[in-house]
């Protein structure tokens, strides 16, 4: 299945964020150009998996456009906010095939950038007018900068078992699907046992994902991936690839030589090889495989079919995805 | 009126305004100690005029602490995280006669502890259960970012109005002053008229108390401040005392060669020389008195002398204020 398989049953609510989006953009035309100009370059393109996930959870009860929409369009919001700051937080200078803001702006109007994304998604939460959507909200927020500030304070650090790995992405990754979905069936007035099974299933989802994205940092190409390979070395990020790596040649290995100060482009260049390794990245695909089936495993507890199908659609897209 | 007279009537909430941020710290003792740490050096001191008006704003109508102590919270969340970022933007070394967290931890970490912070602060917001409270929170967040924003891309720009002037301290500072009034009398579901007496004295205070900012940027000293004077020149924002020099000196002038790119230390010194003239302070605070005038004017109209007088009490602090 293809994404715009995968997403049929919702198109013209997820063209209905994009139109959100516009409307973001275009209000500042006249009256602050330049912000005008920053939105609408972070405000484009993307995979809008999150927005999907709130809709299509959405689906199943009591499908409700107008408190479903502006939560999708607060988790897309959400998400584009927080890569804003990453970006600049990692001096990245390219994502998604364009500069990044901070490239373009400079990294202190990156900053504002990113908060003010931050308060339109919190706004756009708000006018779900359901105070339980909000909390998970900005609990999520909450997680996810959490997560980012282990990540920031582990970097370098060998010492990481695999469960700090899974700690950590679940924080900034899987909470964040995890949101999408749980709030999506909160607005559609599902019965709490369904909540909680879509809440598991996006968190699951977004386990597979973020390992899947590891992953593509290794085996990926510039060109499909819209950014350079091989930024979590750069940033010091310890991911599974890089665990196994660093499991497989415990004495002497360029991430190790890497994080201890050695030549960052040469040891990158090597680890990639080693990462490449088929029965390495077999090894992460499988453990990516074991989240994403873990997704599906209480869906058949939900009612419509058509629907459950989008979402196992959606894990075998996020194995599959090379970019 | 010194502020422990004018907060008299608040007192014990505002005690437990400042248990709810001990909590805060604690929570993350044992689970994530660097985090614990951060968050204790940044939620500590500070005049908490924020959470005060939130709560002094409450005390016309019907008190209810269990909804007024969340927002009090969060109006002093947002108001430190806003700090953290203002911070790491600046470069700035010292605040409240303190380290910064972007001196001590670095940037990158300030603006993930900034965002942390953002997110507890909307908690806060979300657990007075009023929508209405959590959408003036968001967007007073997106009125403070845009306006940072401005000021930001306004730097060092010598052709700035007056009027700039004003609408730039009115998004960065008055809205949330503004919110902390208004989100006080709603809380205590005070009448839509006297929502909006509350909403402008918070506003017209927060002018008052940004004018009056920007005055001891140029005649504080850094012993009392807690910070170093002339760090609005030195960011390049062009504040009012700065435009009363420009415009009593239209040729040539230390800003102007300090905006132009001149030494930095020597034009900064002439430049408060210059800005320390009585004629210039005096007009500045004629300025800021007019503020805190108008935020006054309209008070007679609510319930409850004490805390008119608490009010009253607390527009004279801010123009007298040293600090």
């Amino acid at each position: 299945m293809d994404l715009s398989t995968i997403y049929a049953a919702v198109q013209k609510e997820l063209a209905e964020v994009e139109n959100q989006f516009r409307l973001i953009v275009e209000t500042e035309r006249t009256t602050f150009p330049n912000l005008h100009q920053m939105l609408r370059h972070v405000l484009t393109g993307g995979k809008v998996i999150r927005p999907a996930l709130t809709l299509l959870a959405g689906k199943f009860y009591k499908y409700d456009a107008s408190r479903l929409l502006p939560m999708a369009t607060a988790s897309e919001l959400l998400h584009i906010a927080t890569l804003v700051h990453d970006d600049a937080i990692d001096k990245s200078d390219v994502r998604r095939w364009r500069q990044t803001v901070n490239k373009i702006w400079g990294e202190d109007k990156a900053i504002l950038l990113g908060d003010y994304l931050f308060a339109k998604a919190g706004e756009f939460a708000a006018a779900t007018d359901s105070v339980r959507a909000v909390r998970l909200f900005t609990q999520t927020l909450a997680t996810i900068s959490q997560g980012e500030l282990r990540q920031s304070f582990d970097a370098r650090n060998l010492n990481q078992t695999r469960e700090d790995y899974l700690q950590r992405i679940s924080r900034k990754t899987a909470s964040l699907f995890a949101m999408a979905t749980e709030t999506g069936a909160i607005l559609s007035q599902a019965p709490e046992q369904s909540v909680e099974i879509l809440r598991d299933y996006g968190y699951n989802l977004g386990i597979a994902f973020q390992i899947v994205d590891d992953i593509l940092d290794f085996t990926g190409s510039e060109q499909e991936m819209g950014k350079p390979v091989g930024s979590d070395l750069t940033q010091g990020t310890l991911t599974l690839p890089a665990m196994l790596i660093l499991e497989r040649y415990p004495e002497d290995n360029p991430i190790k030589r890497l994080f201890q100060g050695g030549d960052a482009a040469e040891n990158i260049r090597q680890a990639i090889e080693l990462g490449r390794d088929p029965s390495i990245i077999d090894r992460c695909y499988e453990l990516a495989t074991e989240y994403s089936d873990c997704a599906c495993q209480k869906l058949h507890l939900l009612p419509n079919e058509e629907n459950r199908q989008a979402l196992r659609g959606l894990t075998d897209y996020v194995i599959r995805r090379k970019k």
